[in-house]
C-alpha cells in the first residue's frame, strides 16, 4: 500500500463506511477523475475496497458505491497494563473483531513474560480464523517511560522489577510481525482521534486514568510523541491524581478501613472498586476523597489544556467507567468556567467512546494508522 | 518560491552560510545531481543565490561553493509589546540589518495605534535603502489570547482598551505587505529555533518573561499553535510567574518601599529594574522573593518539559537580561534534578541565544520561515 494517493483514497473510504462514489471521492481528495478511477482499480484488485451497491442521483446514471473491505488486513492491539494484558484484532474498519485479556505477571522474568505475550498475539490471530499474512502488524501500548527510537519500556513505576526491556524487538522477533512501540496515553488518544470521541478535533487531550495517570495529546491535527516519546506525563503537574494516590489517602483517613497501603496495582483498583462502592453508597467521606481526587486531576487538565490550547477533553482508562459520572461532574464545569480555557472557543469535556480497551484499540489503530493513514512526510524527496 | 525541492536547497545553503558545493547539496538533500544543478541554476537567475569562490577536493576539479544572497529578499518583524513596540528587518539570512522601538501607546485609539505601526514598517524599510519588492513580507507577534485563523488580538491583558482587534488585516491594508500573525511566545521559539538556542533540538519550550510570562513550544520538530493560535498560555499551570505578580509581591511585603500598585507594564518592568538592583547590591529581602519567583517559574517550567517531553529550554524576553543569572542559578538545577525530566535523555537549560528582540526576530522569521522552509503540507496533492 506504498502509494500516497492510494493512502488518501483508502483513508477517505474507510471514513464513510455507507460507501463513496468514484465521483464523491474526486471532489473530497481533489484527484482527478482519472486518478481515482485507476486507484479503485487497483484497491478492488487487491481486496482492499469492495463495490456495494448503487447510488442513485436523479438524473444521469447510478453511480457505485466502494466500501473498505473490513477483512482484506487485520492489526494486533496489545495493551501492556500493570494490572492486565489485553489483546484485540481489529479490522481494516478498526471493528474489534477478537479479544482476549489476562492478570500480568508480577515477579516473573520478562523474556517469559513476553513469550507468553507474543505467544497470545499469535494465538489471537489463529482462533480468529485470520490468515497470517492479512495482519498488518503488532501495535504495543506500555506504560512508561519507554525509549521509542530503540523501542524499550524503562523501568515502569507500577512494573518494579522490569528494569530497561527491549519489548518491541523481543515481540517482532517472537511473533514474526511488525511491532509498534508507543505510551498507553499515546495510544489512546490514537483511538480515540481513529473512531472515538476525538475524531471531529485537531486539538485534544486524553486523560488516561489507570494504576497511573497521564495524558494523550493532539495539537494542530499530530499526535505529540516528544523527544524520547514520553509525552504526556503528568507528574509535573503537581497534582497527585493517580489511582495509588487516592487510595493511600482513603486509607490513611480511615475510610477504606484498617488496611494495608497498596501492594501492586491490583490492590489499587481493588481499593478503588471499594472507594466508589461506598461512595455510590452515600458514604460523604468516600465521597469527599474522590471529589477532591477529582479536583486535583481537573487543574492538571485544565493547565493542560490551557498550556495548549485544546478543544477536546477526553477521559478514559481501565478504572474511569467506575466513577465517570462523578468525576465528569466535577472536573467540567472546571473546565468550562476556566478563564484560561473558555476564552477563546468552546471545549467540549466528555467520556471515552471507545471504553475499557481504548489502549489496546489504540495500539491496533497505530498500525492502521501508519498503513492507511496519508502521511505527507513519507513523501519527501521520494 | 513555490517549488518544494527549491525550498529544500535554499534552506540547506541558508544553514551553512560558508557556502556548500553543488555535490554536498546533492547528498544533504537526498535530490539527484541534475536536479540540484537545474535548481541552483534557477536560484542564481533569480538572485537568492550567489556563487562564493571554489573548494578544493584534493583529486577532481575544485567544486564552486553556493550561498544565499542574503540582500535577495527581506522580511520585516514587529513585536507588540505591552511597553515597547519593537520593529527590525531582516535579511534572507536572519540577520537584523535595521530595527526601530518606541513606547506603546496607551489610552489611544487601536486605529490610531494600527496606523502608526503600518508607518513605522514602511519608514523601516525606505530608510534602510530596501526596495518595496524584495520584501517577503511582515511577521507580528502579539501578545495573546489572539484568533489565528481570523488574525485578530483578542482583549490582551496589558493593553486593557484594546479588546478584539483585527491587527493582520489592518497592518495588511496599511503596509500592502503580506502579514503574518502569531503569539510574541510562538515567534520567540521560532527565533531560537531558526537561529539560535534550539536550533538543535526536535523538542523545544521557551519560557518568555515579558510583563505577562508565557510558553512557545515545539515539539516533533513542529512549532505548536493550537485551536486558536494560543498555545502557552502558563496561567493554568498555578505558578504566579509574572513580572507583575513579582512586583506586587514586592511592594506588599514592603521591599520596595511604600509604592502604588504597578499601574501599566512600564510600571512593572522599572519595579522590577529596582527590585534587580536591590537584589545585587545583596539585599536579603529583595534576594529572597526573586528565588521564590525563580522557583515558582521552574516547577512551571519543570510541569511543561516534563508533560512535552522537551529536551531543550531557552528563556529570554524583555525583563529575562535583568535577572538573567539570578534565575538559572536557582532553575537550572530544578531541571537537572527533576525526577521526570532526567529520566530518560539530558535537558539543555539556557538563555536566549537572540536577545531582548527575540519576539520581534522572531516574528521576521515567521515570514522567512513561511517562504524558505520546506514544508511537506504544501505537497498535499499538488
Amino acid at each position: 500500500m506504498g502509494d500516497y494517493n492510494e493512502s488518501v483514497v483508502l483513508d477517505a473510504i474507510r471514513r464513510h463506511p455507507e460507501g463513496l462514489s468514484r465521483v464523491e471521492l474526486a471532489t473530497s481528495t481533489g484527484l482527478s477523475a482519472q486518478t481515482v478511477s485507476n486507484i479503485c482499480r487497483r484497491l478492488l484488485d487487491q481486496g482492499l475496497a469492495r463495490e456495494s451497491g448503487k447510488q442513485s442521483t436523479g438524473s444521469g446514471k447510478p453511480r457505485t458505491l466502494l466500501q473498505v473491505a473490513p477483512g482484506a488486513r487485520y492489526a494486533v492491539g496489545v495493551h501492556l497494563d500493570p494490572a492486565v494484558i489485553t489483546y484485540v484484532l481489529l479490522d481494516l474498519l478498526g471493528t474489534v473483531v477478537a479479544q482476549h485479556s489476562g492478570t500480568t505477571p508480577r515477579g516473573v522474568d520478562t523474556e517469559l513474560v513476553t513469550a507468553d505475550m507474543a505467544a497470545a498475539v499469535t494465538s489471537l490471530v489463529e482462533r480468529a480464523g485470520v490468515e497470517r499474512a492479512r495482519v498488518l502488524g503488532v501495535g504495543v501500548a506500555a506504560p512508561g517511560p519507554v525509549d521509542l527510537d530503540a523501542g524499550l519500556v524503562i523501568d515502569p513505576p507500577e512494573l518494579p522489577s522490569w528494569g530497561s526491556v527491549p519489548l518491541r524487538d523481543r515481540l517482532a522477533a517472537a511473533t514474526g510481525y511488525p511491532v509498534l512501540l508507543d505510551k498507553d496515553v499515546i495510544a489512546a488518544i490514537v483511538a480515540e482521534r481513529w473512531a472515538g470521541a476525538a475524531t471531529e478535533s485537531r486539538n485534544s487531550l486524553f486523560f488516561y486514568l489507570g494504576t497511573g495517570s497521564g495524558m494523550g495529546l493532539v495539537v494542530d491535527d499530530t499526535v505529540l510523541r516528544g523527544s524520547s516519546g514520553n509525552v504526556g506525563e503528568v507528574g509535573g503537574l503537581g497534582a497527585a491524581c493517580t489511582t495509588r494516590a487516592l487510595v493511600e489517602e482513603a486509607i490513611e483517613l480511615g475510610v477504606l478501613g484498617p488496611e494495608r497501603t497498596p501492594a501492586g496495582p491490583q490492590d489499587a483498583e481493588r481499593g478503588l472498586e471499594r472507594l466508589a462502592g461506598l461512595a455510590a453508597a452515600g458514604d460523604p467521606d468516600a465521597g469527599g476523597i474522590i471529589d477532591r481526587w477529582a479536583m486535583r486531576i481537573g487543574r492538571g487538565v485544565c493547565a493542560a489544556a490551557t498550556l495548549l490550547d485544546s478543544d477536546t477533553i477526553v477521559f478514559g482508562g481501565p478504572v474511569w467507567p467506575l466513577l465517570a459520572d462523578r468525576l465528569l461532574a466535577v472536573i467540567e464545569p472546571m473546565v468550562t468556567r476556566s478563564p484560561f480555557v473558555r476564552r477563546i472557543h468552546p471545549t467540549l469535556v466528555t467520556s471515552t467512546a471507545i471504553g475499557e480497551n481504548v489502549a489496546a484499540v489504540g495500539a491496533a489503530c497505530l498500525v492502521l494508522d501508519n498503513t492507511l493513514s496519508a502521511r505527507p512526510g513519507s513523501l519527501l524527496l521520494a
